[in-house]
């Protein structure tokens, strides 16, 4: 959330109620689409070069003998593989790029947490530039305050106090901070944003609830460097035990093994929680040998650790009114094994921070705010779903034979296991229609009952003609090359996070005569566009990517001007005219093939700031006017 | 040189005259070999960020058509390709490597010159480790005496102070400097390195000459941010004019292009050297409007600029007595135009660098320091024989006709081109005969008198076992698989710099009897060689790459123990045993048939710290022999 207001220049403050960042354990997973979305800011090469990546599963088996190996992704589904690294080098990232980038000096506070939060109610729904309705009394903490407790005894840090077994300590920490002097400060908001865990103050300050109920399985987690002589320790794989429960090996970086661990001897209490006093990685690492026998595993050396109590919980509004909105696990809570809480809670963020950005800027209508619940909330209900059935399917005992009705079925597990797999990697994502995707349907589909402005665009929308380009979902990439240098470029390296849509006009063969003045006319409305005018270029970047040999087209004779723009200080603009042909290292990038689209007529596409797609259409006077319907159902 | 000393932790120190890093201009390009090296080192991804990629270069022409398009380098010679970006950048990768890396904080002690070098003669060979034969005095300057003047008048940084127009100031600083009190330090040293350019002091105190004279080519040098309508700007490419002279297009990142730019109208005087006064941006932007024409040519943006006159000199000796060596400009001066300066400087250093670090920790013999001048003379004689030749291609005037005697053939200049790429990215560079490469030859051969201790190991070598791993050559890379996580890696990537040779044991089929027995009895002999006992795995990796079926094999089972060791704290050694086989994601590295080894039967291969191939053996006793006599003749 800060990075996009970072990078669009938007004025913005992030307080955590804690002292310092994660500096180890927590969230380690980074899914595909997630690293696209990194990479997108410019920064997933960091995550890349730490990382351990994730190529291989062996599948699940009762006797402990590998049943199957399996990718961990499909072959073909992003130009990324899943890592894995702890969220605090990803944190430390985040951090980075957004004091690289911020004109405003983001950063965040720490030890510091909401006190208060008020509106002026009549004035929630005036979303204009000096209107600041909401009122936040901010209470700062000493740096002993904000620290929370360690388990007793042990040295190694702990997550616990961030565990679903520990009881939230924020009102403790409002007391506590209470009773010190002028260490108060009113903060006047036009938007609040709670990003803050399970326990979200936020929420409770809306008097929202997340609906749902914990189950009796209880997990511990070690982040070790093991020593065992089990042979794929470096491989993420599920082991099913008979009798004493189940494991899940996560290979990490810096040889550390982070290993999920069912602990069937603790049980919750007569409260339904379990006991978080008596966990100890001790009483872990024995559960996980008794698991694992006859193999061996110890360890000398252990980063972290945690236990925590599976459960799936999510809320019914993400927002009140247009003005605070929660994402993560201020909405949505569930196991972690399928690796998706840092993932789906940054995408959360990810989906809402460019609208945010652009209705601050007085640019785009308040109503896109309204998306935000109905595409992501869909998202968390298909996550709860799909770590519902992956939870009961992990934690519950082998099926014997084909008698055994309460055991798990393997067959089933790994069919879970597969098709959770495509879910995990972000990629599924498929957003309903709005003014910002136009496309069929409308928002009753989408389940929450949001009302949506629909845009007049879908009329004159053209999905038949890309046929992997999807209205909805994420923009796929394929490699091409740059017209003017030959350099090969994956295309989603070319959308990236700065806040603006794209125009992407795949203009087909280029040296067809009739092919030709289609582009050229398309252009030409373009360019006298007096709606588009003020937001070409700026709002709207515009990229191409013809199909017509490289080495026979030339830039400034072949491609309007609107395509290329010249600027009076740097000349010609080189970097944005691409072409689907052969490379000189890299082969060829089949990018028409890939997206679907027709070699010869090609058609046009807008995507969204966050690369999702929200028109398709034709590259004709019939494709413009839908161009710039869907700008006016976005623009003011 | 320092980031070798880093690595390797050997305490430096390094000054420089200067009062600061670059920040514009000067070298700007990186060939294969140097990004190779920077990647083993670990920062190459920082440079291919930031940099322009170089891919193609339309060939030359008398008439200002195309007259043809190349691959800027030939496909299939290393993982990467030729990039450009300023040296200020490189200088700021290196710099924070080191900082990073090294324990005894080396930095660059800027505004810093040495005044004096003397030697305690009759101790010169003494290689023991607490002797200091060299004592330098050091002149500490004020940032105003380090900071050289510009040119008159000029708001754009110029490199002229730098440029061979422009007489040396050391002496002049020394005399500044003396003239306070204070300021000077005494130094005693085991080795000095000048690496300190065409001017260099140190070469002047050991009384060297270069060798060679200068010619009457004067080019000038912009980088700008282009306007123009010349369709080539953003390509690698050379314009010939018919009669205004030369000028070389260098896209570069930001988009910056740098111009070389032939000014025909510039004389040298009588002494041979050419006024620099009468240069100026403005007279080189002219010549270029004249050569580019009818495209036009302007810029609003000019990041820096420069002139120099072509000439080629190189230096007889690069060392005297294994105790001062010379790198670089201090050893070989020639023209800019092919991309050479800095790669073939940073890889002089690179060749020394390793040497220098083992001598000093008293690990090798110091008879290995010999073969830097040995090994570094011929590239340096090969680089001035290439540039004499393409320099006086590049700026003669095109051939009119057939019978035009005096002019340019447009087809030998670009065969020259063509086979001076290969030259260019540094990849043909082949070491001689000495204990470091265990081939045939001896120092005779190459070319400058050297006598160097040969070692025995040649006498066991087996080349033809692999025909595409070249003694003498850097050990070439394909993709290969992690044999437990099945992740795809460069195996380059796995021969880093960190001052340790690898025994890289090419097993074969070790799914084969036969086969296993042969690589378990070699690795009998390496764990029970009394000679290696202290140097394996400390100051000799091992990596092993077969060719089973990776889903067949298994690390415990199929792998002495040797090749992946066990270690009491972090358990078995999971990143050393490597397979060729399909990848999930990235194909078959096919790295048996790139290497040129039989997947049967295999072999083993040494490399030294810089990657350079020193040895090739059969798996067998033999082979053993050979691994063990090469280390013999290295170690003490």
């Amino acid at each position: 959330m800060a990075t996009w207001m970072a990078r669009c220049g938007i004025n913005a403050r992030i307080v955590d109620k804690r002292s310092t960042k994660i500096f180890a354990g927590q969230a380690d997973g980074l899914q595909l689409r997630s690293l696209e979305i990194l990479d997108s800011f410019g920064f997933a090469d960091r995550a890349l070069k730490e990382a351990n990546h994730m190529l291989e599963n062996p599948g699940p088996d009762g006797r402990l003998r590998r049943s199957d190996r399996l990718p961990d992704v499909l072959p073909g589904l992003s130009r990324f593989t899943e890592i894995v690294l702890h969220q605090g080098r990803v944190e430390r990232f985040f951090l980075d790029h957004i004091k690289k980038h911020s004109k405003n000096a983001i950063n965040v506070e720490r030890a510091t947490l909401p006190e208060s939060m008020s509106f002026t109610e009549d004035r929630l729904d005036d979303h204009s530039q000096d209107n600041f309705p909401i009122t936040l009394k901010l209470r700062h903490l000493s740096e002993e305050e904000a620290t929370p407790a360690q388990a007793q005894g042990s040295t190694t840090s702990d997550g616990l106090f961030r565990s679903n077994l520990t009881e939230d300590d924020t009102d403790e920490l409002i007391r506590k901070g209470q009773s010190k002097e002028g260490n108060v400060e009113i903060v006047n908001a036009k938007y609040v944003v709670g990003c803050d865990g399970a326990h979200s103050w936020t929420r409770k300050q809306l008097g929202f609830q997340l609906e749902g109920e914990p189950t009796d399985y209880i997990w511990g987690v070690l982040d070790v460097i093991p020593i065992t002589d089990f042979p794929d320790i470096r491989v993420r794989c599920a082991v099913h035990s008979a009798s004493a429960g189940s494991l899940m090996v996560i290979p990490r970086e810096n040889k550390l093994v982070r290993l999920y661990i069912q602990l069937t001897e603790v049980k919750p209490d007569a409260s339904g929680r379990a006991d978080r006093s008596k966990i100890t990685p001790e009483i872990i690492i024995k559960a996980a040998q008794k698991i694992i026998a006859p193999y061996k595993l110890t360890y000398e050396y252990c980063d972290w650790w945690t236990a925590y109590q599976i459960g799936q919980r999510v809320g019914r509004s993400f927002d009140y009114r247009n003005r605070v909105f929660l994402a993560g696990d201020a909405v949505h809570t569930h196991s972690p094994k399928a690796g998706q809480g840092m993932n789906v809670s940054m995408q959360d963020a990810y989906n809402l921070g460019w609208k945010l950005a652009l209705v601050v800027k007085g640019l785009a209508k308040p109503q896109i705010l309204q998306t935000y619940q109905s595409e992501r909330r869909r998202v968390a209900q298909d996550l709860i779903n799909f770590d519902h059935k992956f939870s009961r399917l992990f934690s519950g005992r082998p099926r014997k034979d084909i008698m055994d009705e309460t055991g798990v079925s393997m067959a089933e597990f790994k069919q879970t296991f597969v098709k959770g797999n495509l879910f995990a990697t972000g990629l599924s994502v498929d957003y309903g229609a709005s003014m910002l995707v136009a496309k069929e349907g409308d928002a009753a589909e989408q389940g929450d009952g949001t009302e949506l402005y629909m845009g007049r665009a879908k009329d004159f929308a053209r999905p038949d003609l890309a046929t992997n380009i999807k209205l909805g979902m994420r923009y796929p990439s394929f490699k091409v090359l740059n017209q003017t240098d030959a350099r090969s470029w994956h295309f989603q390296t070319r959308l990236k996070s700065d806040g603006r849509f794209r125009l992407i006009v795949l203009a087909g063969n280029v040296l067809a005569p009739a092919q030709k003045s289609k582009l050229e006319a398309f252009c030409e409305l373009l360019s006298s566009s007096a709606f588009l005018k003020s937001h070409l270029h700026h709002n709207i970047a515009v990229l191409t990517l013809h199909s017509a040999k490289r080495t026979e087209t030339e830039l400034l004779r072949d491609f309007p001007d609107v395509l290329h723009p010249f600027d009076e200080k740097t000349g010609w603009d080189y970097d944005s005219v691409f072409v689907d042909d052969e490379s000189y290292h890299e082969g060829h990038g089949e990018a028409y093939k890939g997206y679907g689209v027709d070699r010869e007529t090609g058609c046009v596409v807008v995507t969204r700031p966050d690369q999702y797609i929200g028109f398709v259409g034709s590259v004709d006077e019939k494709g413009f006017e839908g161009v710039e319907e869907y700008f006016k159902g976005v623009f003011v």
